[in-house]
């Protein structure tokens, strides 16, 4: 077996940085998924590293300094130009090279949607890159594309988005044969926008065994998990991602609240304890490890700011995923067999 | 007190039609809020009131003949040419002639909106009518509006769904100072799309008393129950609410699984069983009694298809709640107070 690349984690990304970063790489070093580069201030690193009883060079480990960050207020165009040494470029410079794999960070995803494109560049055929969401359904997880990164899209687009959720959910999320549907406002095909429409023709007249398509999936249906594949701009994806944790934490509270009310406080709270934490865990995004931002020329996977050192190990353990299973080669194959390239 | 107008109610719209319309006539007029005008096919309307032990001239009661009927399946475009003699058809007359207030269907919704637009025409000041549709929080209930009446939207008419939404909030929901936002892709100002910038401009420069703006709301807290009014296009509208009842539904589900699985299941059902009935009733759209559809010229109820007499019965309280506080007209102050109007 051949040397693994490391996966590049932006070790100062997310809200409680650099310490869920570092403890998640020890633990995907650990579970044997590393090696891992950590980029970031190194002092630091290297303290908190420290704390474990760990040095900077120990096996499967490596940490690379940044002189700058990238914050969550900063502007993803202007960190492009102001911010070469921060940890999140750093990191990118270092997929670029072939130094790493890919790159994890829970910082500003629209600066590592920004740094993506511009080190990685676009995998050929793919208009615009998108990121590609898991999220929880009733018979387990399926994949939303776009989930943000682009708030107005084009027919085309929308169509590639659904064959990048596809080889996602394939060669990651294991559906054998994903089914892809674009989300609509009905079932029926006279329903939806001009957008929706056209996206659902191209992927209709696409002939591949790479997914099957399944016409418009409607807003009520995304959690059934009879779709592997939902399909939609980043502005209703973003929507929808966010009314589906919303819905399921407000639901998940009021229930706990009503069966609290209606029995001993103490006997209801311990029964409905292990049934609240399987559904919290449900609803719990570290699980799925973050969203792959699919089409750029690489692998980057974007972890939520809040994210703990379990989720930035799922988040390498996806990385990796994607690096060996050449998610990227399987895009570009089908958008030519599909003939969706651009 | 002044003898009230009957509200009309299309005993042939519905799934199950004619019974839950006539059973819904029946309660309201035991509720006090009749008196009810019944539009149908006579005999089977007739048939169902004395299966009650009730005759067609009972007092708050009344029955008009109507030959034809609108199916879920007719275009809304076809049906004001060809079913002119549709009970939804002679429902809208009534009201227009002012024979009654307004109209509660359980039909075919674009046909609805069609014949109402029509019929009664819009509010002065009014560019596009919308549905108004009332959801669950965790703090009681809120309205989106657009539902679904407008699947492509221009600012102003954005801007027109907040002020006549926030009528319905605060005359029908009893909010007292509605506090309206715009649905969209994060909070700052910066995100969203030129159609969700714009209007929540407009929104921002309005001077009234009739609602707050808050600007954007992101999908995860449109169920915190912190905004009484979600302003959006109809089709991130449908999708949205489609979703929230998707995810309400199911996260219910998998809860009464996860308790099951883990404590004697009968023991375990017993527990849970009122806290899933609470549950289920706050998502249960029968409550609400329908959506309003809001900017025409008279008052118009649109109703589940699987409306049971419950439901029926709460869209005609909807309806005479309507007529009696006067919404339109304060629709109609708002948008001149503001310069919303068109």
């Amino acid at each position: 077996m051949s040397v693994s690349l490391p996966i590049a984690v932006d070790a100062m990304g997310g809200d409680f940085a650099p310490e869920p970063e570092v403890f998640g790489a020890i633990e995907a070093v650990d579970a044997g998924i590393g090696p891992v580069v950590l980029f970031g201030a190194e002092a630091r690193v290297e303290s908190v590293l420290g704390a474990r009883g760990i040095s900077r060079s120990a096996p499967g480990l490596e940490v690379v300094n940044a002189d700058s960050v990238v914050t969550m207020d900063d502007h993803p165009a202007e960190v492009l130009r102001n911010k070469r040494d921060s940890s999140l470029a750093l990191a990118f410079d270092s997929a670029r090279a072939g130094r790493s794999g890919g790159v994890v960070s829970a910082g500003n995803s629209g600066a590592m949607m920004a740094f993506a494109v511009r080190t990685l560049g676009r995998l050929p055929g793919v208009d615009r890159p998108a990121i590609a969401c898991p999220y929880p359904t009733k018979k387990g997880v399926a994949v939303l594309c776009d989930a943000g990164a682009n708030t107005e899209c084009r027919p085309l687009q929308l169509a590639q988005f659904g064959v990048m959720g596809a080889a996602y959910a394939r060669l990651i999320l294991g559906a054998k044969r994903p089914r892809v549907a674009v989300l609509s406002n009905g079932s029926e095909g006279v329903k939806g926008t001009a957008l929706t429409r056209e996206a659902s023709e191209m992927l209709q007249g696409a002939r591949t065994d790479a997914f099957d398509f399944a016409g418009y999936v409607e807003g009520r249906d995304v959690v059934e998990g009879e779709i592997d594949v939902v399909v939609t701009d980043g502005f209703t994806g973003n929507v929808t991602l966010k009314v589906i944790e919303g819905v399921g934490m407000a639901v998940t509270e009021i229930l706990k609240g009503e069966v609290k009310k209606r029995t001993f406080a103490k006997a209801g709270a311990l029964l409905m304890k292990p049934a609240l934490l399987s559904m919290k865990a449900r609803f719990d995004y570290a699980q799925y490890g973050g969203a792959p931002l699919v089409g750029v020329d690489g692998v980057a996977i974007v972890c939520h700011g809040g994210s703990p050192a379990r989720a930035i190990r799922n988040a390498i353990r996806v990385a990796r995923g994607f690096v060996n299973q050449k998610v990227g080669d399987e895009i570009v194959r089908v958008l030519r067999e599909t003939g969706l390239g651009r």
